[in-house]
């Protein structure tokens, strides 16, 4: 017997179960025990005193119990306590709330308690659909012929450049945390044309936002001979539905439990970055204006477009980066493309050269953009990739062109040199994409045991 | 199609494939080439001398072909080229020759231009082969209902402990790297019961051994409601032949290029500590004097038991640690237990205390041992598992008694205060794994990108 749906068959017989005391309510002349096992809670009811009296909050305890019919339960049946055998007890009471529906604390305190507060039912529902997103995408990259490896997290040289890296000590020299498994995978392409790897990003960003983490788990997959970046938007397109169909199968429950509406995943719209910008601009100059552009044009005014020499000209705060994306203009797009497609995601193609990393294949018939893609999911970005640059001269020049020491970076370059594929790949931040899956406001929310840049523990 | 065994049914078809030229022989008239693929190795012939001026060895080609029955290929079937796309060219030579059955260069040399020495056939499928055990080891924790966990790898505490911790200044504060996910897996037995990861763990050794890396992939798991230490080496086992039945069932290709034996795992033998440690010595005095123990005895000589009081008296190099095992004498007691058992394994149970961390469950008949474990596979320890203490006031009299600040360990008591069932878990070395299974003298053999207190590239 594993789940409480197989207790109806089991009626009239005596079963032994293993697990925590979750909750404990007092009636007359009997109690109503909540037993929490690795995935589910069981009903239990206790009605002898001498049983009763050895029943504590969160005491691990082996029962006996017979299975008896009760139609007002969920399972149709309840367990009715014969015996109880203690296994350990707790010294000191909770020090949070855990064992309500939710744990009713600010963020902040739940996180400090978070070894406790992962036993509520539903906070330890996230990191089962976690798991079971990650059994998702596996299922479907191992089916699309990915090879997983493990790449090293201490390394010479960053790949995404920038402040944002973590320093250590490596017997007296000095080394970094990946800011991600960039280099190594591409070498990969070189060995096994398809790569994958799950494993911790490390980014010394400085920013206290609600969608950054220090540490985060990277999804992170990499192809050979590909024949467009499209390519890599499909891959991905087939990866969620992998793990969203991987969480209809088998994570009903939690689903349920926390009244999860999973998200269609049909054809996700493409669209180019300049275009996004200029609609994110239209929308919002409508919005505070009450105009259309077609209006405005008519009367003579003119919508703030993100082109960088509007900037002076007062464009409203959030377009201030002409190259890039601000977090409010993520979510204005993610609304505008709902409302004309349907969609909860949306590619955001062909960003800035100026924003995206060197190893970025530009667009040959537009050097100032790239063959790259954010993809947005209910207004955050959740994956950055795109097509990287296989052909040494082009990557040396490039590189020279943007003042960097080449002979640092030696040993990725080998590949270019000796020969290397077509080939791009994408990064996914897991934790991302399950705050947008449930909702949440933050994305500490779907980290364990998240690391930011004031909180180092538990 | 996508490995050459399926050739043969498309003799007298026309395909195309896409893949790098790994190899080409010039004959007279004509030439073959040998094309690698994700997996795969393909013979191609190439009879047009225009075609032929196009190869170049590590170009990546798509090239249209008729297959041909050939029976003097291993397939049974050749590919002869008709057309031939160039999409990408090397600028250079290859500096180390990685296309020959076995790259002939030292480890240092071969790790030197790792991104390129993979791509050799053999030094890939040790990456392949350990993809696989991997898999197996996921299918088994899966079926026995583990669920995955990502914890963090920046930390504030080692649990570990010793002087094997990275430095790093965390936004100015230090903190470290995890020497293991001990603290979070135990605190994550109290939310799933039984739980695993896969990641990077971190150990600033100083030894430069044929043994250690300072980066490796640990499986780590850990198990709650277990009744005895002896569960966990149950799960081990059962996890083990996951892996190999994986290996088997589709890892043909590589088991058989690498010449690899797959290990019966039967069950495993288990033998105390303090015993395996008197037959080690004896084997030694025996075969170092020609006498048996019990001829020793007849002869009024001691064998060079390993006990303290003995240190003083000229034990051998190998067993001057009373609480633990040399490297030499793990290899020794392997020979003995495959001598006397025919098993690969064994597990070598209730290590001193002295040597076992604060968090160990101690036997409650013999308080200087533990119920602890390591597996030693082929001669090399590739495991260390136990019984964890889950008692709050056994865990804080045992850190006090060994001089350690309880108030540093706050978060992780806060499990054992609110209550904890029993349980305990294991790490696994997935490179020594891989190695033993391989017959490598060297771990990071079956490393990537292996880092030691020199490497810190590629």
């Amino acid at each position: 017997m594993t789940a409480p749906e197989d207790l109806k068959s089991c009626v009239g017989r005596t079963v032994t179960l293993k697990g925590s005391v979750y909750n404990i309510r007092k009636m007359s002349g009997f109690c109503f025990v909540l037993l929490r096992t690795g995935r589910h809670i069981f009903q239990c009811v206790c009605e002898e005193r001498e049983l009763a009296d050895q029943l504590l909050e969160e005491a691990c305890i082996k029962i006996s119990a017979r299975v008896m019919e009760e139609p007002r339960a969920k399972s149709g049946a309840e367990l009715h306590i014969t015996g109880i055998e203690v296994l350990s007890r707790p010294t000191a009471q909770m020090p949070i709330v855990m064992n309500r529906k939710k744990v009713e604390a600010s963020l902040e305190n739940r996180l400090d308690y978070r070894p406790l507060t992962l036993r509520n039912q539903r906070e330890r529902a996230v990191f089962k659909l976690q798991e079971g997103l990650l059994r998702g995408i596996r299922r479907f990259l191992e089916s699309e012929h990915f090879t997983e490896v493990h790449t090293p997290k201490i390394v010479r040289e960053g790949a995404e450049g920038g402040a944002n890296i973590f320093k250590l000590d490596y017997f007296g020299r000095e080394a970094y945390l990946a800011q991600s498994p960039q280099f190594y995978k591409q070498m990969m392409v070189g060995v096994f044309e398809r790569v994958y790897e799950v494993g911790p990003v490390f980014r010394a960003e400085k920013h206290d936002t609600a969608r950054h983490l220090n540490e985060y788990t990277g999804v992170d997959f990499e192809m050979g001979y590909i024949e467009g970046f499209e390519e890599l938007m499909d891959m991905e397109t087939g990866m969620l539905r992998s793990a969203f169909a991987m969480l209809r199968e088998e994570y009903g429950e939690e689903l349920q439990l926390l009244e999860v509406a999973l998200p269609e995943v049909g054809e996700i719209p493409r669209i180019k970055f300049s275009k996004a910008k200029s609609l994110v601009a239209e929308k919002v100059f409508a919005e505070r204006t009450g105009l259309t552009e077609a209006n405005a044009s008519a009367a003579g005014k003119k919508p703030g477009r993100p082109a960088g020499a509007d900037q002076a000209g007062g464009a409203p705060a959030f377009t201030r980066d002409s190259h890039d994306f601000e977090p409010e203009e993520e979510r204005i797009l993610s609304r505008i493309i709902m409302e004309k497609t349907g969609s909860e995601f949306v590619f955001v193609t062909h960003y800035p050269a100026a924003k995206r990393p060197f190893y970025v294949m530009e667009d040959p018939e537009n050097p100032g953009e790239t063959l790259s893609f954010d993809l947005i999911f209910r207004g955050l970005e959740i994956t950055t990739g795109g097509q990287r640059i296989h052909d040494h001269k082009m990557q040396v020049e490039k590189m020279e062109r943007l003042g960097m020491d080449v002979e640092d970076f030696e040993s990725y370059l080998m590949i270019h040199k000796c020969g290397m594929p077509p080939h791009g790949g994408l990064g996914l931040g897991l934790e991302r994409l399950t705050a947008r899956l449930l909702g949440f406001e933050n994305v500490r929310q779907a980290s364990l045991f998240p690391r930011d840049i004031n909180r180092l523990t538990p």
